[in-house]
């Protein structure tokens, strides 16, 4: 163990092992549900630090578990007794080439910082979501993150053009092209992306760079229920040309939590509704089109009756404060325990229907559970919280057993955006095609011989594989 | 070898074997320049006999080579005495769902088919190449193919949301999903688009549908120079909101190919220019605003001397005429012989500094050969076509290679979409990073252990990788 500890202080320097109760950063992850005290955090300087210490753990057969900014919800970066591989000290934007519109960064560089830089030319990376004051492009990458913007931005894949990727056993695989055609054999990146850590370590990126927008309107909506809203944002689309860029659902139950957990903040409308929408345009020029689609097609559902209040931001600080209380979900959601965070999609046309039918299925289990949802309604993804009566592990499972159900009933997945990790090992065993699990497994096989990267997350073990369909 | 035949036939029925003369259409490649014989032609009716088709080969250890419309450029489709799998039967175009904007399709359908059903319903799958009238979906999957319409639209990988995928063993992957968000373990999806029958035989996919653009406004811009180029095209995107859906580059040796091939077309301006650009702008909504920005950008261009004259499609016949040169571009590369048509990419602000660069480079090596060019001009994706004045193997490969060489000098790729089928093995040997073959290899072996699907293309023997840097 200490010569295990010697020679990875001898690749990264002694000050950056750290053990002991200097792990505690990293023996949890932000919700405290997961936990796994490291044999050590290991913080290479560079590329090549990581190189080796893969190396090194590849002959002696250890585990390695990726970690950057920590900020998952599925404990995909926690790994009792492993090495923790902290990316945080790969942390330089290489190089922003404005023309080109990409950014090169390195994995340990937290999206706020290089949407900071990016400003400074008038561009910016276009993921949006809570954590992104903490997140870093290495675990962005590795759970080809979501958030608000992929309605039209498209979510971490579609963002990204290259990749620099360390192997399980060492081997640098230098995939860093800024090319938007490049047919030149197997699709390595986007199987990289998305990927966990279980195939490699990916330490730097080509991203791609979208210009500021010069034109944002931001408002928030209230409906009384939320079956016209899918034909809201297609009204929105089409008298915009296509410029929605978040189409956010927040229900009573959300608001009602902000408002606990930030208590001086101000109601959305003078009175509470249902259903609360946050709507965002932007386009890439200065121009009053957005606004005055926004207002017409507003006033239009106003006159219909299937939009009861609206109030349109009048400047940043008003739209800051629509976003704040979004993006505080994560904290919304974590407020009580016992607590079952889950992440689900359905078409985003069964949006409303699936929240209606949730409901008395999680109660006929949990008579009197709490219930909450926030959803990025432009991708059919929930947010679905769930406070159970009591902190049993078989209700706690039964319950997460009906929330996946339901989606897959509705032609839906039981994962979005935030992966799989630990939390979704069952519904993997259950739900994915078990054809597709096995060719997973043969992958993660022919790349990690030994298994060190991230075990006994996102696979679920081979027999779990659902049968007799 | 009967015994084979006679299995096969148990499979499909003995009409849909096919051995001796009865193979000769695919036998060769549309430019004649690949050929290779197969044992068989076996054309199954559907998913199962495909499977079943695959179980057999995969026992025997038969090679099989999977063909649909036979459209390549590269021999990524033939192969001597394998079995050619024809999809062409699995023509079912299952589900148009205009809501979720989708369409379920077999591997079989023709793009224009697709495109045909899908103009009923005011959509459209927006890949846009010249042999989009017999090429289908399961070869456009496999090569990830791109064209005109990659600047607004991506390429096929963007264009696919769910693939079924039948495994070398025959088992069946079904990853039909129609999601926006899924991140449910490894991208196969991504991995099998663009993998060219290597890691198994697309059956089905559910594809992307966009609206047909209620406005599209179509010019032929002429300059006297490439340069100015890059900086038209982002004033279009500027002033139209990124509304410009292609932007295409034909020289004059091009045009003089066009009037070659068709002696009875006209020439795009009543005076010949070394510049010859296919603009296209469109937008979903009716409206004067594309137009516009079209001819404002053009009429600033004129004033300040770029660009030299243009003309405006008046109707869609005129449209139709423009596109029709365009679209030429096979027959016009392929018109004469010996001939080297090849498929490079490089930044788009490269694109004139590498005609410039390319020509006394080759004529260096071959003095007389005639050169011309078609280009993607916003992907920065050329189609290089060299006519060597003497058809020896040594000099066709000198001659390649100098053309890859520059490519790659200015950080481009070799193969930008056409893929790497056979003609490319070299430079992929060449330039691909060693350990990203390697790791190709791996996941071959993983998913295709008896090395039946498509032999000997996309992936250079291993040894053959680059060493030394």
């Amino acid at each position: 163990m200490s010569e295990l500890l010697a020679a990875l202080a001898a690749i990264v320097g002694p000050v950056h092992v750290l053990t002991g109760a200097d792990t505690a950063p990293w023996d949890s992850d932000w919700t405290g549900h997961y936990r796994g005290a490291p044999l050590a955090v290991v913080r290479p300087a560079d590329r090549d630090e990581v190189a080796a210490v893969l190396r090194l753990a590849s002959a002696q057969g250890v585990a390695v578990v990726p970690v950057s900014g920590n900020t998952g919800l599925n404990g995909g970066a926690l790994g009792e007794g492993a090495i923790a591989l902290s990316l945080g000290r790969l942390n330089r934007l290489r190089e922003i080439r404005a023309d080109a519109r990409v950014a090169v960064v390195e994995a340990g560089v937290i999206v706020d910082a290089l949407n900071a830089a990016a400003a400074e030319q008038g561009l910016m990376f276009p993921l949006s979501f809570g954590a992104s004051g903490s997140a870093m492009i290495g675990g962005v990458l590795s759970t080809n993150a979501g958030g608000a913007n992929v309605l039209r931005y498209g979510n971490t894949r579609d963002l990204c053009l290259g990749v620099e990727v360390v192997l399980a056993d060492g081997r640098v695989m230098d995939l860093m092209t800024a090319l938007h055609k490049n047919n030149s054999g197997f699709d390595l990146r986007d199987l990289v992306i998305g990927a966990e850590g279980q195939l490699g370590i990916i330490t730097a990126a080509v991203l791609k760079l979208h210009p500021l927008p010069a034109t944002v309107v931001t408002a928030m909506v209230a409906m009384e229920t939320l079956d016209p809203a899918p034909g809201l944002l297609n009204a929105l689309q089409d008298a915009s040309g296509n410029a929605v860029v978040a189409f956010e659902f927040m229900p009573r139950s959300f608001v009602e939590g902000y408002l606990e957990i930030v208590p001086d903040s101000r109601e959305p409308f003078d009175a509470p509704h249902p259903v609360n929408l946050l709507v965002e345009l932007a386009a890439p020029q200065p121009g009053e089109g957005p606004g005055m689609a926004l207002e017409s097609v507003l006033a239009a559902a106003m006159e219909e009756g299937t939009v009861t209040d609206a109030v349109i931001a009048q400047n940043e600080a008003q739209r800051r404060q629509m976003w704040a209380r979004r993006e505080a979900a994560a904290e919304i959601s974590f407020r009580r325990n016992p607590v079952i965070d889950t992440d689900i999609a359905v078409p985003r046309d069964r949006v409303a229907d699936y929240l209606r039918r949730i409901e008395p299925r999680l109660q006929a289990r949990d008579p009197g559970c709490g219930l909450m949802s926030v959803a990025h309604l432009g991708d059919g993804n929930i947010h679905y919280t769930c406070y159970p009566t009591r902190d049993e592990p078989a209700l706690m499972a039964a319950l997460r057993a009906e929330i996946d159900a339901l989606a897959m009933e509705l032609n839906g997945t039981f994962s979005a955006e935030h992966g799989v990790g630990l939390s979704k090992l069952a519904p993997m065993a259950r739900y994915k095609d078990p054809v597709a699990l096995d060719a997973m497994r043969a992958i993660k096989a022919a790349l990690d011989p030994r298994g060190i990267l991230n075990p006994g997350k996102t696979l679920p073990p081979a027999g779990a594989n659902r049968t007799g369909d």
